[in-house]
């Protein structure tokens, strides 16, 4: 239903994952290093922008993609990375409803267009994200 | 230079290491399972859009990024995944500079939008990725 908002998950973000991740995906040293970030626009030490799609990703999972009919999805529309996020958060997701249809070459098959916002403990997003998923529609027309 | 296109970088995506991102960022099951896979959208194991996102920060890192003055992004335009991505499948990136100019607030940030197709070894891309990012200037107007 467009417009409709829901909030899920707990996920903290560890130092030691947050650097793992990067030395793998994203070796810039304001990713890596403390003292490299301090002098870095992150002000630093701050999770790679993949790594908080990735935690994203495994709350949205957790939160209601295993249980559904999900399909996949083509892509993302849009991706914001609105602020530094710092090791020790605790995230959480604030998904917003943009759209919903059945999809016109595949009836079986329906799109939803949300926002995901992964919100940090202050309440306030380190990441909104844009993006159609498929489902399985439950009732065939 | 706008129109400059430059091709770099090699990743092997393993079985194992796609399983693995997958159990810690998005377990769903065609992205852990062959034969939950095969009768899914995807036709068969593949991995997770978000891995094949990383992988291309990698590649980025290691082709460009780290030696460059670069200071960050601040998001992704858009993201398609094309075809699912394969477990032993080779991997490049196809550079594209779609825009370069001057930050207006910042004279002296450059700001560079570029599209990213990362590139199976049958030379067609599995994503594409459109972006900016952010450059320290290397002479102050």
């Amino acid at each position: 239903m467009p417009g409709e908002v829901s909030s899920y998950g707990a996920y903290e973000l560890s130092r030691d994952a947050l650097v793992a991740f990067a030395a793998e995906y994203d070796p810039q040293p304001f990713h890596l290093d403390e003292e490299a970030a301090r002098d870095s626009l992150l002000g630093g030490l701050a999770a790679s922008g993949w790594q908080a799609c990735a935690i994203l990703m495994r709350l949205n999972c957790d939160g209601f993609l295993t249980a559904s009919t999900s399909l996949g999805a083509p892509g993302i529309d849009e991706v914001r990375w609105l602020r530094p996020l710092r090791p020790g958060t605790r995230l959480s997701v604030r998904r917003t409803v943009l759209e919903a249809r059945r999809s016109k070459s595949r009836p079986d098959t329906g799109l939803v267009k949300f926002l995901f916002e992964l919100m940090a403990d202050d309440g306030q997003p380190v990441m909104s994200q844009t993006g159609t998923i498929m489902f399985g529609a439950r009732t065939p027309t």
